[in-house]
């Protein structure tokens, strides 16, 4: 069985995300879309919020599943069985970014591989950063987050 | 009548700020200079201290008008009747973060252009970020930062 | 009256040059669309072909002016009377190719500005280069070049 | 049933190509190594030899098919019913130059996914470009080259 | 006397960091290794801890010195004689960043030289960065930095 | 005895090149300007106006040596007993250049240490590419070439 790990932090989740997963359904038998719950970094949205989000927005979708992690996203790999990450790439500093990640990650389990897409140019610039600069300033960010998150975004 | 807007957290403003502004003077008949007030930022200057330093630094200038701003840097643009946003790129990392945030706000207010120019060599490597640095360590900043800024900034 | 030089090889002219060009209209009083003429270069279709396809695609813009050059950039610039270079970027490969040429072009002539304008995103992969290797390759290039070259380009 | 292409010129083939290739395996059901002869392009070997190598160097993977082709890349993915454009990316160059080509094909044939894999930190400098140099000054290429291409590659 | 300074936070030092140092060891006469007391940044060793550690892996080389210091590097590199800065560049991300810094540094110093080594290839995704994140989530970093800094690491 | 080789086409050689050999010297007891003589690449100028010009240029300075040099790079180190390459690097496409090379140098000639300098600002555009295209348009490249070697390039 062909599985593979999404990892993100999915604050909030962006159409970019759903392009990403969406497009490489065809490929795995099970998509684990993992929201990391890293207690260091400074959230906008709460945990239970963000998988709450993820989960509308997937609910359709038979061979995508949900799930929150704490800890090492390597960890949370072998735990579920995935044997591919999942990642889409934007631009050359998301490249070097997840050139150094994929390399530890291969370095700590050399089982996994590290697949990436490439953004669509029409989504190219969206970034959950950028959708949260946009709520803060009371933005409408209706064009970059998919339709099942808005009701949760009204800050 | 062709207004920009030059929008910036100015903390402080540089020489490399004010070489684009004047660079830029000709091709516009109003150049806005807007001190974004993002609240969520820990800046070293407070934003009065910034507005003061940067209407003293462009005081000479009739088609330079300085302003803060709060809120989306699109929602400034449409209240100012600003067709253009200017900026400055000295690297790939400026050219990427342009990039994305042009084409966002393309995607909210259409009728805004992004028009960059290129950093002189010269200026190249100076930021807002290393002459703060250099200030907290109590070096000397006035090879970075435009004379008239040098009195206010006696941390 | 403030003119711009839009400089290029035009082997052949593709949307995505029309896009800056249209863009930067409000601008400036004049653009010229420059054909450069390097005899080192080997092109895919003659001078007098370029020429021709170019002065199609802009014909009904009075304030477009279409012309051949020889020799350097800046020589050209001069005689055209231009201070300002127009170009656009899609890449970081294309930023520093362009931060390389504005640099040398403003040691050899100090007047001149370069104004850059980023490509759409949907443009930013389409370069003369990729319509030639589609046209060798009895290829469809009908979604890249502007709709007057097409009939030009049956090759 | 899930084809993917892995095309190239293959001039000669590397160690880092194979590596993309056998990582990949498990992904597809099939994939097709395309030698594209591309006759604009002056390479050292010829497409025979280019294809013998080839096929030598997979000659014991059941799901590996190697097959030369003339033409667009988009025209032989459709003709072998490959839904999947494989390819290895070094470095930010690679990334920008596979991006463009992937966002082209894209719009010339919609089903067409492009899935990146990045090169091994050990074999992210291996380039044909740099074999070919390497073999031209009689240099010793065994460390970059599968052990099966070596033969081939007495100039 | 050909004094070069390495200057870093080393929070903690890793085998990347070291293997800069050591490869760099027959350039020069004396290395000293700056350990950054920046107040300003989060840091998760105590000064003390990171000297201890720094110090007890450089213990067996009479060449290098190693040394903590507060203020802007450039007066250290003054303060201890040193004429080169030595830095391992592993990125573009790394190249752009080292080479403001060392735009600014010979702007405020003309005397000292910036010294850039490459990263090996297996060593180029290491950073103390990376090294926190694992240490934070309880995972082994034994791979990653030297084995006189593990005992100190238990966190 | 601390030999380091500096190998480049020099075709021809800049004030660039001058720049960071010129910078070295103190770091090394002799620097080779090695000449490349690769055949399959198409120069400006031949062989031996290059070597007459740099020689020239370097004339003055006891620890530079000038030498022409046929096949791979690091055969000429050996020759001469180099234990370093040096090189300069003005931008990220020469970083992901070099550091290939350096690699690929690594792995066959484990004992050759690459050190890079990054060049001035104000040098950072200069290359012999477009001293060539500059030159074959009858352009003044005074500002650009050591004055030594303007007598040898009336074309």
């Amino acid at each position: 069985m062909k599985i593979a790990l999404f990892p993100g932090s999915f604050d909030p989740i962006t159409i970019a995300h759903v392009d990403i997963v969406t497009r490489s359904l065809p490929l795995f038998d099970k998509i684990v879309v993992g929201i990391g719950l890293n207690s260091s970094k400074q959230n906008l949205l709460s945990p239970d919020k963000r998988e709450e989000i993820v989960k509308s927005v997937f609910a359709s979708y038979p061979t995508i599943e949900v799930r929150a992690y704490e800890g090492l996203t390597i960890d949370f790999c072998k735990q579920i069985n995935a044997s591919y990450m999942l990642r889409g790439i934007r631009s050359t500093g998301d490249f070097e970014y997840e050139r150094a990640i994929a390399q530890i990650n291969k370095t700590m389990l050399p089982s996994a591989e590290t697949i990436l897409l490439l953004s669509q140019p029409e989504y190219s610039a969206i970034s959950s950063t950028i959708v949260r600069d946009i709520l803060r300033n009371n933005g409408d960010v209706s064009q970059f987050v998919p339709k099942e998150a808005l009701p949760f975004l009204k800050l």
